[in-house]
C-alpha cells in the first residue's frame, strides 16, 4: 500500500481525506490523519479501514521524523509558517510534499535540495492560491498558443453564503475565518497597474473604489482590491500586461456598508478600549462619535457618516446590533476589531442547514492579429453541508487530486513548485469538473479603460 | 568657574546657549558646546570668552566621559533615544542633567541611582514637554489650594508661523520637523475622555474632529487631538476628571485641508511609490485616483472628494502644486509621506525674514463651593529671527534656566525630575516672562460639554 500522511485535520481538510479515502482501494493507499486532536483525527476517517488516525504534535521531533519516514508522501495542512519543518524532513527522508499555501522563502530555499532528490514539493494548489493560479494559467496559455498578447489580467475570488442561505441585509456571513474578514485590507496599500498607471489604494478608500461582476445565474457582485496585485505580474509573466489586478468578490452593497465601519474606527487592531469588558454594543459604538449630553447614538452616527434615514446602509447598522444597549462585549482589554468581530459573529454565524459558496472570476484582455479580445471565465462552487463546503472542496480537492497524481508518476517535475504548468493544471482541473468545480469560459468584446487608446 | 556642558548645538539650542553665555560673566560660567559639527558649536559661541566649542562624539566613549567627568552640570540636547548614555556616565561622575525629553522606562530606572548620589535629573523641560508642565500644574496647584475639584483639562499647543509671516493659504508654514509634520496622527489612536466617556478617534476621522480656541490678539485657531490624552491622567493626578484632552494647534481651515491629502492616501510612510524619481506631482496625485482615459486628474480629485469649484480648499491643493505636470519628484522609493513632504516643503518653507509662533492654550474647569469655574490660559510667543525662534526660546530656555537653578541650589530635590513642583515651576515661569513667555488667565463661565448633568 501506497503512504499518504495529512497532516492537520481541520475544517479545510474534510474533502480532502474524503477523496482520498473514496480513492484508497482501488488506489491502494493507506492514509494516516494527524492532527493535535485525536478525536478530531478520528471524526475525519470515521473507521474507514485503509485509514489510520493518530494525536500528533507537530513539535514532538521524534513522532514527526517517525511519521515522515513511514509515508511515501505528506500533505501538510498546517497553518502556513508550520510547513517548513515538515519540509526538511520530507528531505532528510526523501518524501514528496503538497501544502496550498504560498511558497515561503524558507521554502524556496529547499528547491535545489528537491530537484537534487528527485522530490516534488507541490504548494499553492488549494482555491486561493492555487485553483486560481490554474484557471489562470490555462487560459493565458491557450491565448499566448495562438499568438495573442496579454493586455489586462483582472482576478477576483470571494468565499460567500450560498444563495439559498443568504438571508441577512449584508448578503454574507462568516464561511470562513472572522479575523481575517474584519482586518481585510488592513495588511498594506492596494497596489495595482491599471492601463500602464501605478495606482494606490489607501485603506480608508479601499471599500469605495470597487467594481461590478456579474455571474450567469448569480446575478451582480462586487470586488475591492486586494492588497499586492503587482507581485502576480511575475508570478504569471505579464510583466508587459497593461492591466493587473486582483480583488475580493462580495455581494453589491456589502462593501459600502463595510466602510462605515471602518470609518467609525471599528476595524482597529492596534490598540485596545478601555474596560470593554462591560461596555454595551451601544457604548461601543459611542466611543467612536463626540460626546453629546442629549443626542442619541443614532443622530451622532447618522450626522458623523451622512446616512440619510432612508439608506439600506442603516437598516445593516442596525440589524448587527450596534446600537444594542443590552448586549455587554464581554471581552477583557479587547481591541476595536476583536469587539466588531464579536459582533459580527452574532448576525453572520451560519445556521445549522447554511451552504457557503466559492466564486472565482478572471478576465483576460489580449491582442490576436491586431484585434483586441476578451476572455471571462467564471466559476462558482457551492459547498453540500457546513462539512463538505465549497471552501473545503476548492482548497483540498486540488490538494488531494495531486497528491495522488504525484504519487503515481503523472505528475513529474521535481523542485519546489506551482501548479502553473500544463503537466499540473491540465489533469487537476479536468478532474476538478467532476466535483463541480466548473470554470465557464465567455468571449466578450474587450474594452480595457482605455478602448480608443487616448492619451491621458 | 562652574563648568556646563551642553550636548547638541542644533537649532533648539540657540536660544539656550544664548542665556547662558549672556549669564556667564555674572554667574561664573564655563560653557561647553559639544556637536558632532566642530563648525556649528562655533556659530553658536561666536567667540564668546566663557565658552568652548569642541566636536564630540556621543559613540566616543573616552571622549564622551572625559568631557562629562570635567562639567558640574550636562545638558543633553541630542535626540531622545541618546539621552542615556549620557545619563549613565553622569551616574559614574556625580553630576546633574538637563534634559527637554520625556522620561525613557530606561531613564526612570536611574531614579534611585541619582537619589543616592543627591543629583538631579531634570527632565521634560523645554516646550512641550516643559511649559506646559508647568503652567498646567501651576493652575492646578492654585485651584486644589483653594479647595477646588478639577472637572475638566484641555491643553493645546502648537508650532505655527507668526501673523507677519503668514502669507499662504493654509496659514502654515514649516517652523520645526516636516516630516513630523506630515506624520502628525500616525502613531495610534487619539484617545482621551470627555464628560467621563472614552472617546477613540481613529486617524482618517482625526482632523475631522476639531475643536476651535479663541486667543485674544491673535483670533481664532483650531486644534485635532494628540494620540493619548489618558497618560495625562495620572501625570497631572487627574484620574477624577470628567475630561481629559491634549490637542495640536493649527489656524483654521487646515485640518480639513490636510484631510483631504490624508484621505487620498498621500500621508502614508508604509510603503514606497514604483518609480517615485521620475514622476511628476501631478503623477504622484494621479497615482491615487481612479484609471480614466480622459477625466483630468482636478476633476477625479475633485469627485473623489467632494470638492465644490468654490471651496477654498481646493485653492490650498493648488497652491501646493499638487497638479504641477513639470516638477518631478526627484526622490528614489520614496513612501507617499516623503514625497508629500517634499512638495510641501517648497510651498511652506520659512522665507529668511520669516518669524515663528508658538501657542499654548489651557482650559481648566472646576468645581469650588458648589459652584463650577473655569480659567483658560493662553500664551503666545513669537520668534525674534530664524536663529532666536520661538520654538529655541521656549523649549531651550526653561532648559538653561533650571540648569542655573540646579547650580545654584534653588532647585534641590534629586531624583530623575520632572518640573510638576513649586519649588521648579514657579522660580522658571516667572524668569521666562522677563523672556516674553507670558500666560494671560482669564476666568470664563464653564461649560464643559454637559452643563445641565444630563444623562446621556
Amino acid at each position: 500500500m501506497r503512504k499518504i500522511l495529512v497532516i492537520g485535520a481541520g475544517r479545510s481538510a474534510s474533502s480532502l481525506i474524503k477523496y482520498l479515502l473514496d480513492k484508497s482501494t482501488s488506489e491502494n493507499l493507506l492514509v494516516t490523519i494527524a492532527d493535535l486532536s485525536l478525536e478530531l483525527a478520528q471524526k475525519k476517517i470515521k473507521n474507514h479501514p485503509n485509514a489510520r488516525a493518530i494525536a500528533f504534535d507537530i513539535f514532538n521531533e521524534t513522532q514527526r521524523k517517525e511519521e515522515i519516514e513511514n509515508s511515501d508522501i505528506v500533505i501538510s495542512m498546517l497553518p502556513a509558517h508550520l510547513h517548513i519543518e515538515v519540509a526538511k524532513d520530507c528531505i532528510t527522508y526523501k518524501k514528496h510534499m503538497v501544502t496550498a499555501s504560498y511558497i515561503s522563502p524558507a521554502m524556496q530555499e529547499l528547491n535545489a535540495a528537491a530537484q537534487e532528490n528527485n522530490l516534488i514539493f507541490m504548494n499553492e494548489i488549494g482555491l486561493d492560491p492555487g485553483i486560481d493560479h490554474m484557471s489562470a494559467m490555462k487560459i493565458i496559455d491557450e491565448i499566448r498558443a495562438q499568438g495573442g498578447k496579454i493586455l489586462l489580467f483582472e482576478s477576483f475570488c470571494g468565499g460567500l453564503v450560498a444563495p439559498e442561505s443568504d438571508t441577512n441585509l449584508w448578503n454574507y456571513k462568516f464561511t470562513w475565518n472572522p479575523r481575517n474578514v474584519v482586518l481585510a485590507g488592513q495588511g498594506g496599500v492596494a497596489k495595482f497597474i491599471q492601463e500602464g498607471t501605478y495606482k494606490y489604494i489607501p485603506y480608508n478608500k479601499l471599500f469605495r473604489r470597487t467594481e461590478f461582476l456579474e455571474v450567469e445565474g448569480y446575478g451582480r457582485f462586487e470586488a475591492y482590491a486586494n492588497r499586492d496585485s503587482l507581485k502576480y505580474r511575475s508570478v504569471y509573466g505579464l510583466e508587459d500586461a497593461l492591466t493587473v489586478f486582483r480583488g475580493t468578490i462580495r455581494r453589491v452593497g456589502y462593501s459600502r456598508a463595510w466602510d462605515i465601519l471602518v470609518q467609525l474606527g471599528m476595524t482597529d487592531d492596534s490598540y485596545t478600549i478601555d474596560d470593554s469588558e462591560n461596555m454595551t454594543y451601544r457604548e461601543f459604538t459611542n466611543s467612536f462619535l463626540p460626546y453629546h449630553p442629549t443626542d442619541t447614538v443614532e443622530i451622532k452616527l447618522r450626522h458623523a457618516q451622512k446616512i440619510d434615514q432612508d439608506d439600506i446602509i442603516w437598516d445593516k447598522l442596525v440589524e448587527i446590533g450596534l446600537f444594542n444597549g443590552d448586549k455587554k462585549v464581554g471581552l477583557k482589554n479587547a481591541t476595536p476589531a476583536q469587539i466588531l468581530e464579536k459582533i459580527l459573529s452574532e448576525s453572520w454565524a451560519l445556521e445549522p442547514e447554511d451552504k457557503d459558496m466559492i466564486v472565482m472570476y478572471h478576465k483576460f484582455g489580449y491582442e490576436l492579429n491586431g484585434e483586441k479580445k476578451q476572455i471571462d471565465s467564471t466559476m462558482v462552487c457551492i459547498g453540500d453541508d457546513q462539512t463538505y463546503t465549497a471552501m473545503a472542496k476548492t482548497v483540498g480537492l486540488p490538494v488531494a487530486i495531486a497528491t495522488l497524481k504525484i504519487l503515481n508518476g503523472e505528475i513529474k517535475t521535481p523542485g519546489v513548485q506551482l501548479p502553473m504548468t500544463k503537466e499540473v493544471y491540465n489533469p487537476i482541473l479536468k478532474e476538478l469538473e467532476e466535483y463541480g468545480v466548473v470554470f465557464k469560459e465567455h468571449e466578450v468584446s474587450y474594452l480595457g479603460y482605455n478602448p480608443n487608446n487616448i492619451s491621458s
